[in-house]
């Protein structure tokens, strides 16, 4: 899948914590999209991701991060529904606090970059 | 393709500039190596990567930044050589610059994230 150019336009950070999880934009932007319209499946489709992937990139972050981040709860509805856990909540704000710091600490590298390629300053 | 866990082991970092330009790990470690070898098809055999990848990659890097990063020379050999030119070594120590100040900003997070994941510190 490509990815669109992130909304930052700059820094597109993953942080791995070993082999078995990892947190980028995508994941982030996913849970955020969970914790916003309790659904999976709505979540994914303002990503335009099948319902197949978005569940397939919670379950890798459920089984990786060795502790549920989405719980689903089936009621009465077909697809039931979706919630962040404590841990989610957690965890995608910690990941949105460290998207922030690491764009601060290299602003002006950015801008260098820009000037090394003959960019525009935005 | 599936990329090994960065040696860092934490701050996979992407600098997107535009649609047309980006460098990340990957491509920061290929032109690292062709520097080291004077070898693309070296830099990229070290990354078990094709002659073909490599040779794909360089071409983004160069058409991307708008001024070749990489220069190859044509020599008595069959295969030539190949080196960074000065933007492509100015790029290069930017972003391992960058790199280094993202993940001094946000060390203490990763350990948090390692702790709300139930992982051992390292």
């Amino acid at each position: 899948m490509k990815r669109p150019v992130p909304a930052s336009g700059l820094c597109h950070l993953r942080i791995v914590l070993d082999e078995n999880f990892y947190i980028g934009p995508g994941r982030a932007d996913l849970l955020e999209g969970i914790d916003r319209t309790g659904s999976i499946s709505a979540a994914g489709k303002a990503m335009s991701m099948s319902y197949k992937r978005a569940w397939s990139l919670v379950q890798a972050l459920n089984d990786g991060a060795g502790t549920p981040l989405v719980e689903t709860s089936r009621g009465g509805t077909a697809q039931g529904g979706a919630h962040l856990t404590e841990a989610g909540h957690q965890i995608l704000a910690r990941y949105r606090a460290m998207q922030e710091k690491a764009a601060t600490a290299i602003g002006p590298d950015v801008e260098a970059l820009r000037a090394l390629t003959g960019r525009k300053q935005p």
